[in-house]
């Protein structure tokens, strides 16, 4: 009978402005950073998970904050009946009636409780032995069920229809995971497209994705229609008609603003224009969507909940569904947002990135792919090799594939030298001047 | 030449719960709470700021902590510099890159920032000698357009459709000051409706009620429907025909359940339906409307912002605006919700109760019917007599409407004895165990 100790919880900053990396239209100059807990137990082998909120620096203590408050909910009780049961947990915690005044079911208190729980999902895995996709995927269709919070979403997802999608795509899932561990999961890159990179770094670098046998690359737009004209023939260039160029806006637009700024852009066929306005704007974006035919429109990233996911898809507003792991309640709600997608048939392309996204997220769309979906068809979980050396399961990505995890847990855990020199403000990397540049 | 100075910051909580006061189906439980600045300065004669955001409880920590991460934006800044331009700050504010990954614009960073705004509108009312709804009442149409962020909003209200709607608001502006002065505005009162109350409590409050001269009592429903019946036909009965009676579900509901309940509660003939289901259900709110008609829907105290305020406008989600004063980022963001009630002509319900929100909000609903809306119809401010001695300058009701507030500022702070008193862990009212009941 172990018992959850209590949360240590790190606030950790990379000093990623210094080299403009992440840079983009809305976000000029991000400090890349993890507002970090360790969900510690009693247990003889060292038990404990570990969960993390991405955020780009200034406000990372207001994260931790968010988190320190749920630790009163899983400080003594028992590891069984908590691990047990996480579906009554994400319940428990995204329904506390005092908490969800702060959202509710959005921003710093939301993205506290996902990383609460996906600490706990990551103990979870590593107490059955197996990477978190595995675990996922070998629960019963009835299991997966019980983990969802099915508050609002009625009038389009029942927990019967979930069942019916759930009990589809369990036929050949044995098959799947064998495929999966064998050919990895299709990724597309980032790297190449920051804002803030000069016109030779931006085409090295896709040059350099399509040699690394990515087929999509993605640039960031929406700073100057000029400067978008220009990069986007530098990369369709470098990368030719074959390879996939998505654009990024990260927000930046008004409605009116998107639809004639992607018009501008469309001669160099977009696989998709992402976040083109406030991703709160489901009519906005469905009006845009409507006017830019051809040209597809994802999302997500920044969707605060199941609640405006399950919109933008009633509403027709997008093409592509872009789970985050760290922005909604995590795992659990991740899984409502995969049931949403597949219910309308939207494929779903993770954000990822940032701090330890790759690593998360990768676990949920291979769920999708081996228990639910059933497919990687137009389906690419975002890939930016960047900060992963801090992650003692680093995600793995080769030959333009993500690698599908065998390590034990969610592959959420850093290394702890990496939480003592990146601490902030702290740590050696902030206290000297000189680290990553 | 003062400088600001920086914060003081006060976790203050109040035992409520021991009382059910504030009770609700959705919020059994709450401490109603304030996460409270004061933004200070070197001013020889004092000149401080007084904001806050209203919480039930836990979690009030994590709001100061986002309020604290503010501080630095403000401290050491030119008191004229800022408060002569409050739009700019307000832009500011919202848009910082980093601080805005953790919404964005919604959830306990964006109420930090609405804080930080009130306070300062509370400086500038009381450095201008005048209330807060006189100080924006007095402003020019342009003075209000340059207030407002308009991302976001293009296809609904631009900067000149605001400044047409502020120019037709303008005439005869001294007249109804005057007559705002002489006869109040409009209130509606919850005190009775609360649902921990038992029934002869419930019967008791509505006669009170009416015999003070509101001419509109909400109750809240969502427990449990039969429980629901007879509470609404005691409140029928007590209250008489001539009263409107207004329901509150404060978010309980689904969009089915929402559709079949309220058609059992409609033979009360409501006022309106408030929060039939997630405040960020836009498309299930229009469902809920278009499938309860004649019934009203009231929806707004958990709107994060204006963009979804935009939108429940364009999909004739809602019959009533209830904007609230800390749930947005501050006068600044509310001033582009009464734009957009105002363009699409719907009526302006402030929800208020809380800590403080009828002091605050009040001068809003009152800034619109003296320069923006022109008229009280069909237009009250909620009201619960609870909490108010807390504050220096209260809100007063008398004969069913709002005086209004003659002291210079926002009417936000709070008397130095009750912030001590009810600090939270500190205060001598959580020490001892006997306050409030």
């Amino acid at each position: 009978m172990s018992k959850i100790l209590g949360f240590a919880t790190f606030d950790v900053r990379f000093p990623t402005s210094r080299t403009n990396d992440g840079s983009d239209a809305m976000n000029r100059s991000p400090d890349y950073a993890s507002a970090y807990v360790i969900v510690r137990t009693d247990a003889q082998d060292g038990l404990a998970g570990h969960g993390f909120v991405f955020t780009i620096g200034r406000g990372n203590e207001v994260q931790i904050a968010a988190i320190r408050a749920l630790e009163p909910f899983l400080a003594g009780r028992d590891v069984d009946e908590v691990l047990g049961d996480l579906g009554g947990l994400s319940r428990e915690l995204v329904g506390d009636s005092q908490l969800r005044w702060l959202g509710p079911e959005r921003g710093v208190m939301h993205m506290a409780i996902g990383a609460v729980l996906n600490a706990c999902w990551d103990m979870a895995a590593r107490r059955a032995g197996k990477p978190l996709w595995r675990l996922l995927a070998e629960l019963s269709p009835q299991e997966v069920v019980d983990l969802i919070d099915f508050r609002y979403l009625a009038d389009v997802l029942t927990p019967a229809d979930a069942l019916a999608l759930l009990e589809r795509g369990s036929e050949g899932r044995e098959q799947r995971a064998a495929a999966l561990e064998r050919d990895g999961y299709p990724a597309y890159t980032t790297a190449p497209g920051w804002l803030g990179y000069d016109d030779d770094r931006l085409e090295k670098l896709c040059a350099q994705a399509v040699h690394a046998g990515f087929e999509l690359v993605k640039i960031k737009v929406g700073g100057r229609l000029e400067d978008d004209l220009r990069r986007c023939a530098i990369a369709r260039q470098t990368i030719g008609d074959a390879i996939g160029l998505a654009l990024d806006a990260n927000q930046v637009w008004d409605v009116p603003t998107a639809i004639s700024w992607i018009g501008a852009l469309a001669r160099f066929d977009p696989a998709w224009i992402e976040e083109p306005t406030s991703p709160d704007d489901i009519l906005g974006t469905a009006a845009i969507r409507g006017a830019i035919q051809p040209v597809r429109v994802a999302v997500g990233e920044h969707v605060a909940n199941r609640v405006i996911f399950k919109q933008l898809l009633q509403a027709q507003a997008i093409d592509i569904v872009q789970i985050d792991a760290c922005r909604v309640a995590g795992v659990n709600e991740n899984l409502a947002n995969l049931l949403l997608a597949a219910k309308f048939g939207v494929p779903v392309c993770p954000h990822a990135g940032g701090v330890g996204l790759c690593e998360l997220v990768q676990h949920l769309a291979m769920f999708d792919y081996v228990a639910l979906s059933g497919t990687t068809q137009e389906r690419r979980i975002e890939w930016i090799d960047h900060l992963h050396e801090h992650f003692v399961a680093p995600a793995v990505v080769l030959d333009g594939r993500y690698r599908a995890p065998l390590t034990a847990g969610a592959s959420t855990e850093m290394h702890h030298e990496s939480l003592a020199a990146f601490s902030y403000p702290g740590g050696a990397a902030w206290l000297s001047d000189r680290v990553l540049g």
